[in-house]
């Protein structure tokens, strides 16, 4: 599936060629996104579909394992994962299925919805992260100025879109 | 949906809290990258919707509009947009129900499907692009110098993925 050229270099020579040239060089930026994110997820899935989790469900459990009781409030792991509350009921439903969450109302205010990861969640999210660790997270090929840098200009991206970015 | 806290930062202090030094920057700039390709899609689908475009739709159209022809094999997309060929079939199966393209049988070879444009399919792709080029493509926020950069490191991490970049 690799292309004997660069198809996003070919589509900005046809963006300039057609008159779009200022818009050509965040053209490229952008497919460039769409195609690294592709190229990461790959290598994310193949790292976690041995253990039957999604990179959503990896998140949810990672945020979970975080926390001081290894619980918390459904709508609160919205707002810190930045996805819409379907997102996170949908990734918990399955994981309780899985039974690596449970859910349960708060004792002191029995609307609250709590998601907390069961010791099989605990497990598989530590096999997770040792797995992301080595075979994604440590092998991008950038030095460590280049990796600095890309996460300061993506971050610069993330901010123009409403995120709070330190 | 946007935390009053940075999460990717959050998350980055918990990994070197963790023991996890070695991969922190990694997974800092692996989730921005998700993060980033989640707000753009976003913006992109802001503009594709309205029109009955999703992206993986617009890249066959755009594809197809840029050929002398305006005719492809279905092979050769799938080989240009780098995607697996099941998702040009089910993205050309959509467009063929919507008007925007036809398929027929290469008359030198009647093995070859080829994909061609229809005149609805050329008017929507063109409305698509100059919605995506004001939309999206020319409004990142980056100075030119920080994008040309930003799609460089990008590209580095496109060719460590296997993708030929020029």
């Amino acid at each position: 599936m690799t292309s004997e050229r660069d198809p996003i270099r070919e589509a900005h020579r046809q963006w300039v060629a057609h008159g779009w040239g200022a818009a050509a060089d965040g053209m490229a930026m952008v497919t460039s996104v769409v195609r690294v994110q592709q190229l990461l997820l790959e290598r994310i899935d193949a790292v976690l579909r041995p253990l039957g989790l999604t990179f959503a469900r990896y998140e949810v459990l990672r945020l979970l394992s975080f926390s001081s009781a290894g619980a918390m409030p459904m709508t609160r792991m919205g707002s810190l994962l930045q996805v819409h509350p379907t997102s996170v009921t949908s990734a918990v439903d399955r994981l309780e299925t899985q039974g690596h969450v449970v859910r349960s109302r708060r004792d002191d205010d029995r609307r609250v919805v709590l998601a907390t990861i069961t010791p099989s969640g605990r497990a598989v999210v530590e096999d997770a992260t040792q797995g992301l660790n080595t075979q994604v997270f440590e092998r991008h090929g950038l030095s460590s100025s280049d990796l600095a840098e890309l996460t300061r200009l993506l971050g610069a991206l993330r901010a123009t879109g409403g995120d709070h970015v330190d």
